[in-house]
């Protein structure tokens, strides 16, 4: 489903192992995209601590500021995992021990005494919230309101963030089009910012990259209208023509 | 340096291309692992788009709440590099041509021509800034009070970082060990969150992992104080044995 608004949202990355720079996160490029495609723009993302003050304070401003509020990490059965507490707390709502959420855990376990304690704490989750379907490992996500409760294991929330980003409603879907140059940056930056000044509802970005034997910039154009994106596209070509640059339109 | 305090940072990656997905972001795992060796915890880090407003609403909210605040990205000669004006503007200082930076870019780019409008804007610092050197393409950095700002393309930002970061006083250095263990995380939380309540000092974080042959959970150990440290290692071994199961330290 898209509309013509603009869909926000923001990212919360819940988790000292990316802090401490141990766990490399590879859950914000990939929600980005995923997002991006159904036409909700992540506007901001933040890596915070297992630390209940600050997820608390974190989800109360977020939730407030962006259509929709996509949290990772801190779901499982350990002390470190405070995530739908917080969430809780963040709305003011008791946890609960969901029927719906012990009887997915159940069916997964088989065994009723590997359903200990320890994993019946997956099954607590804020009252009125609705759970997220875990296709991998039965423990599901929530959404409470415009937030929702995703793990932090990338191959688990990626097959959770698949069927729930199918029933959330984006808005127009931005398009992007990018000029691979053989130029350097400094050299092409009076000219583009003449560019951009001319097609102020295109956002351009300037990226320079380097490798042994190559350099060079690449500039994305991004814009939700097809026709002024390629307006402001061929209006780039025109210039790196007339500057005699090598590119490649990507 | 060290000294006994806990000195704090947050990390501010500006950037429109890291929240569309296009970029993968390499910088805050570094700057994370390097800050900590160094003394310097990261206790937030946050992506934020090239926007003025969340620019300086950020670096004011962050420069007030940490010791050091760390910015990449936004401050090459493209339109899109805003970053050193939006802190001149969160200080409430001017922008000015900086005549050590004009220097440093007449000696990299030796021929006067290529100096052009466009890349002397890399000279524009805020008024009160010192540099920060670039050993890879001269275009330096700033520190403002507690405000280091850094370039966003890796290999830059590093070597920058590099030099910076000998500068900065560092407090006590969190000391970490890893159990690496052959158990499912759910078997194991209820034993882990008794050695957790036992060692409160120590920050246990538990880190489920799955390959097509191998799972388990990564038990990871962090404290600044040695002994403590081995004492909730210690304890938490005992455990394992117990439990016969297999592990492995890291």
């Amino acid at each position: 489903m898209t509309s013509d608004t603009t869909v926000t949202a923001c990212l919360l990355l819940i988790g000292n192992e990316i802090l401490s720079g141990r766990t490399k996160d590879a859950n914000l490029s990939w929600l980005a995209e995923a997002l991006g495609a159904a036409g909700i723009r992540l506007r901001e993302a933040r890596v915070i601590p297992d630390d209940p003050e600050e997820i608390v304070a974190a989800v109360n401003h977020c939730r407030a500021r962006y259509d929709h509020v996509f949290t990772t990490g801190g779901i499982g059965p350990t002390h470190d995992d405070i995530t739908a507490g917080c969430i809780a707390r963040a709305f003011g709502v008791p946890l609960e021990r969901n029927a719906d959420a012990i009887g997915r855990l159940e069916r997964h376990y088989n065994d009723p005494s590997k359903l200990n304690e320890a994993r019946l704490k997956m099954a607590e989750i804020p009252v009125g919230a609705s759970l997220i379907d875990n296709p991998v490992s039965a423990a599901p996500g929530f959404t409470l309101e415009n937030v929702h409760v995703l793990p932090g294991v990338p191959k688990i929330m990626q097959a959770m963030a698949e069927g729930l980003i199918k029933t959330l409603k984006g808005g127009r879907v931005m398009l992007s089009r990018t000029l691979v140059c053989r130029i350097m940056e400094g050299t092409v930056a009076e000219t583009l910012g003449r560019v951009q000044a001319a097609h102020p509802d295109v956002e351009i970005g300037s990226y320079p990259y380097m490798s042994p034997n190559n350099a060079g910039v690449s500039l994305v154009f991004r814009c939700d209208d097809a026709a002024k994106l390629e307006l402001a596209v061929a209006a780039m070509e025109g210039e790196l023509k007339a500057l005699d640059t090598e590119y490649r339109v990507e």
